[in-house]
């Protein structure tokens, strides 16, 4: 009699899932010192095998040139051991970090004498859905782990071989530090059948969440039945108000939009005071331009282009919902702040829009009325990220109002549970 | 030349959604007070057009006779003017609880200077999808003012004339209190269809909240494209561990089993300590005969049932699962605590689950290992509720890990955003 496997009738990415949830359950009662323990372990195991993983990227890379595939992506896929070095001491950061779980969110005394306590829980089994960049398996593993979370890894076919040596060596370090090695997976199969078997696994995995471009987004966010996360597109604005210091806006403009084009806190339009359209326009096209960047400018903005450096082409309505990820920004004057907040409201990808202005009026009205994950005064779009927000990694940014908004730190990949501690009460 | 309304080419639940998005971001930055206004207007209408709403809830009530609906259904639909006073009262209360909008969540000065603050936010149009009572009309408008949102209603066909009567109230009140009626809508329609559309309104709903039976809720959780938070099933567990107080026990289990059978909080399965169950299976079945509940058993109680007074009937499989909102329990013996939670983590809808017990090693084994949005440790089930946790007041309770677990209070109808203030910060 040969005793069956209750896995044998699965898929495997089924099968992926449920080892995922045996696992998780292992992980949450786990303190911290046994899930820093595997953190180091990984670290130290990712120097020590760097040879291996980098032998395996090569093949990816020379798959990505046979394809035809451009420099700058090629350069995102690419690992030496320098890049895994700071991959591990990445993963040495968020073991440094404080555990999420297990912190009291709120506690009270109810009037009955109960003692009522809402505290942090991993959320249990993550599912991660990325493109290109091989560091995010590394960085999101560590950050799931870190929280208590079991995490399904689904990256790009692009970075199969790469992924597959890296979570090779991820669950070997896993396993050695005692903690259960499926705790981490890729998930299995490079065809898009195995997202959509991901989408459907509701009651295995907890959370999807897609990283990457809009198109991926839309479709998990479509289709999954398991709750989704949705992250990154941003069509950030930088507002110039009738009240600003001119110098100070043009160094928030050029650097929301210019400082990294292709990432999703850049601008993506300029929207200017009518007031004050005639005095800042002309600096602001300049500086663009030096920055290399094309305007895509409305009529009133063009009106102010004439004597300017810049590269100047019409805005169509298009313009005003692009996030163009690029040395390009759409442009408009407006007749005053309401109509800024107007025009935001109807184009952005509610990530982050900045407002320049000495008045705290405007200040405070825009911050009002506003409806972002992140409102900057005075400050640059670029500032909405987990690291700079001090949360020390980011798994993602939500541009979602559910559960978590703006850049996710370690306790946005928890849920809570309430404890209630009695002395034999009962409901009257 | 006649103007055309932007909602002219738009189906009616299309309509009511993009009316109630332009009314919530006029909610949005109201302070506390106008809001509390608008409140007390609404319970003070009730009370004088008591008599409109009770005459439309009488053609409501004679339509399920006809229909031969039972009374305790009947019972819950119908309105008397003592239990519009009651629901009036209610809205007082919601109008006395602190306002969840504005609460500064986290807050730092980072590294660089910048000010950094989470702030909590209105969602912005929460749509309700529940069945029979028609005063969670009027709490699900109460609750979402309160916190700043706008509201959809789709309450049960059965009450139809009920919910029109009640929402005129409602809009009236709030107009009159100078708020955009279109905060509270009831979704026109009384078919199936109009649930669909809602579930499609993404971009336009940030929430649905269905709130009712297991069924009504999978379809809304398989279906919606809206983000949804699941509540109410409950298949609630009590186990009586090794060591525990005997009269301890059996009061909690007969007040999680009997003091009221139709809520989600009450305790459909007993689990038992075989180092106990001689000892306390006969007082338990003797207790649960005299509350008039039915026990399904395993083999292991049915060998402590000879001498009792219980209804017995044998426990298939189906019962584990069961939620039976009746006199009836599952009830089985167990080897150990681990395996009572392996049972508990086998079968629970994730709701409630309580511990007995003298020990401090066995609750706090307990309460780590079982991942339920509950946990009681020596008091009944019966305390998961917003109510009782002390929030004034409750949307329902939610069984998912996302956004919000357990009863859900104002806080749980709010996002957060960031507010980045600099001095012209850019990032280097």
């Amino acid at each position: 009699m040969t005793t069956l496997s209750p896995y044998d009738s699965m898929s495997p990415v089924t099968e992926a899932a449920y080892r995922a949830k045996a696992a998780a359950a292992t992980l949450a009662p786990l303190p911290r010192a046994e899930k820093d323990d595997a953190l180091l372990a990984i670290a130290d195991a990712l120097e020590v095998r760097a040879s291996e993983v980098v032998e395996a990227n090569a093949k990816d890379v020379a798959k990505a040139r046979e394809a035809g595939i451009s420099e700058g992506m090629i350069d995102r896929l690419t690992l030496t051991p320098e890049r895994i070095r700071a991959i591990a001491s990445d993963v040495r950061d968020v073991a440094a970090l404080p555990d999420p779980v297990g912190e009291v969110v709120r506690g009270s005394t109810l009037p009955n004498g109960i003692d009522l306590r809402q505290v942090r829980v991993p959320l249990g089994v993550v599912g991660i859905i990325y493109e290109g960049r091989p560091n995010v398996t590394v960085d999101a593993a560590a950050l799931c782990l870190k929280s208590g979370n079991a995490v399904l890894l689904r990256g790009s076919s692009s970075a199969y071989q790469s992924n597959t040596a890296l979570v090779r060596v991820l669950r070997d370090a896993v396993g050695g530090a005692g903690l259960p090695a499926d705790a981490v997976q890729l998930v299995p199969g490079e065809s898009r059948d195995s997202v959509r078997e991901l989408m459907r696994a509701r009651g295995l995995v907890d959370v999807l969440i897609p990283r990457g471009g809009a198109s991926l987004i839309n479709t998990v966010v479509q289709e999954s039945v398991v709750p989704v996360i949705e992250t990154g597109t941003g069509n950030c604005h930088v507002y110039v108000d009738a009240q600003a210091d001119l110098d100070m806006a043009v160094e928030i403009l050029i650097n929301s939009k210019a400082h990294r084009v292709g990432v999703c806190n850049a601008a993506e339009t300029l929207l200017v005071h009518q007031d004050i359209a005639a005095d800042f326009l002309p600096r602001a096209l300049d500086a663009l331009a030096e920055a290399g960047v094309t305007v895509h400018a409305d009529e009133r903005v063009q009106a102010h282009a004439k004597d300017s450096k810049a590269t100047v082409v019409e805005a169509t309505a298009e313009d005003w919902e692009t996030e163009y990820l690029s040395y390009d920004i759409a442009a408009a004057v407006v007749d005053s702040l309401d109509k800024a907040v107007e025009h935001i409201r109807l184009w952005t990808s509610g990530h982050t829009e900045a407002i320049v202005t000495t008045s705290q009026q405007a200040a405070r009205r825009f911050t009002q009325l506003v409806d972002s994950t992140t409102v900057a005064v005075n400050a640059s779009t670029r500032f909405t990220d987990g690291g700079q927000f001090g949360f020390g990694a980011e798994i993602g940014i939500s541009t979602q109002k559910l559960h978590a908004r703006g850049p996710m730190g370690l306790p946005e990949l928890t849920s809570t549970k309430y404890i209630v501690t009695g002395d034999g009460h009962i409901r009257r």
